[in-house]
């Protein structure tokens, strides 16, 4: 166990273990899939509390005693102050595929007719590609859906596209798009890009003012530990605000909402991009998840991400690549983002029986394993002990079998 | 104070006096503001705090483990027993804005083009016309609303109207629409009807299926008890569903939602109305709520409600009229929702008095003041205290001016 304690020593010199104990976690498990779903920050809880007791004392009133209205544009910030974005751009909104919808038909609005193309990634995350089949079915109808290799993007886009539309983490490979590079090749060509960031925001080094983007969606619940199903949040870039127009034109948009006036009038700023009453209760845990996130420093949390996606990828190569395991996406951690995937044969048995011991990770079927690794409360010895476990099943697996495969 | 015992034997022999014992309610305060927001249930907080449990037990599983993944249909069959609707025809969606665009788009799908009107009334909830705009700016681009006065809603039904866009219960008067006479007098013209029951569901009995309905939204923060904006939830008969195509296509939606097909293929059932992840803690306080209202006999709702808004009404009109104020809204109670409006030029006096005294309730500036009267939990002698304490307020502004106005 000589290299377990290098891990161990790893932890304890760890600048964001303070953080760790902010977190409600289990002693017996190691949850892998934060990429999934964050856990619960310890303040959650009392949020709650909190919010039953006013909503019972207050009632109504709360919206305003309490400001659970401006909540939509406060978090919005809060979660902006993550993306490298100025205050005044961001507003929490319902899900993230609705959030996505509308800032898709937004975007197209702002193009002319002939500029007719959604160009993306054909291996997008397909809800976003469902998405996008739907703003061009129902609502665009004269535009189309280009999906084309990862690698084509670039040479895909040309007078014809309106929007790209990518994600900024490859929710498979973790591959880490060149946001900047990516915006400026749109800008000159006349597109806009709608960045979706649900697998960077919170783990990955944003600057999306810096990098010239026009618009972005994520969600709340992966690395911003929102909650189940928190909703999501939408950037738009503060020079194409004034004239964004969305088609969910609801009264939380309205520049007057309590003015109950027939006609609708957006509000100039953020809030514009909502439509609806915010799911209060969710809302007030990912504005908890968000605070906690946020008291991170990104560069931290950047240089731990690296070191335990280095430490996962060379224990994996060394420990379980004689078992025929393969880790996907870039070998340069600096285009990575915060999760790892396997390929492996065994992966669903790999699944279970890791789960048994203890640590819990996604299973894409038929063979591929993904790990979060959240730095925020993944440790060190959490991916040593995950990979030894890995090792073990898999050589119990060969054991009769002549050892390894290859 | 013979008149106030009458009262408080009216609520010794409430059969639903047992149910108002499980909301969380505090003595000191009367809100007749539940038609905006109603109180928690006391079982709330303990389903949040299982969900928090859950949650940082299980993360990611308890989707699959406790059924969250379900919940939206769930939840909606809960509602659609409320509503009169046979299972497998509603569903828990986002914001009952978003709700209504997506159910609108789907109604407009279903007709020609030709069929160029969204029929409404113009003094419809604000933000249900902010969203009828938007459909019409946005999306079906061809077609106009038109907004008309209430009284003459039948005789704009004619060929040209694609959708009659309604809601149940006026916001303001608390008039309640012949919903069976509508939707027949819309089928005979070829057009769709779709309601929204924001102020019927959970107080006014409710029979879609047998009242041939086609549509209908409604949201859960009001007599459901959901919590501060509670998701909403949208109906769509079964003989519309197979072909109903709404615009927001999410991975919630579709058949198969962990294929990750690159393609949508929408569910066969009211999952097809969903379009994101639930935000869950919302979901779970807002299935609380409804299965709370649940457990009332709708029969004795209605009777109670008729009763306490018979009982304001003569009140009002016996105590209060003399100083000027008008109830609004049909006098007829079988042709009324379960609120009372009242106008006064003292409006934001009365209500501030009425506040310091421990009575909330909802002013529309500038004279309207609104008394929701849920029959769950608001009993008849609040609604003596009331009145009285209105009338000592109007009367103490009297006093030096030769009393009553009139």
């Amino acid at each position: 166990m000589e290299q377990r304690r290098y891990f161990e020593q790893l932890d304890a010199i760890d600048p964001l273990l303070d953080l760790r104990a902010l977190f409600d976690l289990r002693d017996d498990r190691v949850f892998f899939n934060g990429n999934s779903l964050g856990p619960p920050p310890r303040a959650t809880a009392d949020r709650l509390d909190e919010a039953l007791r006013r909503w019972r004392d207050d009632m109504n009133a709360g919206w305003w005693d309490h400001q659970w209205l401006q909540l939509p544009t406060v978090t919005g910030d809060r979660i902006g102050a993550l993306l490298g974005a100025a205050p005044g751009q961001v507003a929490v909104g319902e899900s993230t595929s609705v959030n996505l919808f509308k800032l898709l038909c937004g975007a197209m609005e702002l193009q002319t007719d002939a500029r007719s193309v959604i160009l993306t990634d054909r291996d997008n995350f397909p809800s976003d590609l469902y998405i996008a089949d739907g703003v061009t079915r129902y609502v665009h109808r004269q535009a189309t859906v280009r999906r084309v290799p990862t690698e084509e993007i670039g040479e895909h886009i040309d007078s014809d596209v309106a929007v790209v539309m990518l994600s900024h983490v490859d929710y498979r490979t973790a591959q880490l798009f060149p946001m900047r590079e990516i915006n400026e090749r749109a800008h000159d060509a006349g597109a806009l890009v709608l960045w979706d960031l649900s697998h960077s925001a919170g783990v990955v080094p944003l600057e999306l003012d810096a990098a010239g983007t026009d618009l972005a969606v994520g969600c709340g619940y992966k690395y911003l530990n929102g909650g189940p199903g928190a909703p999501g949040y939408m950037y738009v870039a503060h020079r194409l605000l004034p004239r964004f127009e969305q088609p969910v034109t609801g009264w939380l948009g309205h520049t007057r909402p309590f003015d109950f006036t027939p006609g609708y009038a957006p509000d100039p700023g953020a809030a514009r991009l909502t439509t609806g009453c915010p799911p209060l209760l969710s809302l007030l845990a990912l504005d908890e998840g968000v605070q906690l996130t946020a008291r991170a420093d990104p560069a931290a949390v950047r240089a731990k991400s690296l070191a335990l996606s280095e430490e996962f990828i060379a224990l994996a190569s060394e420990r379980l690549a004689p078992y025929g395991v393969e880790v996907t996406g870039p070998t340069d951690t600096a285009r990575r983002g915060s999760h790892v995937s396997l390929h492996s044969d065994s992966a669903e048995r790999l699944a279970k029986g890791l789960a048994a011991r203890g640590f819990h990770l996604e299973l894409r079927p038929p063979d591929l394993l993904r790990f979060g690794l959240a730095p925020l409360y993944i440790r060190h010895v959490d991916v040593f002990d995950c990979v030894a476990a890995m090792e073990e099943l898999l050589a119990e697996e060969n054991t009769g079998h002549g050892g390894p495969r290859r």
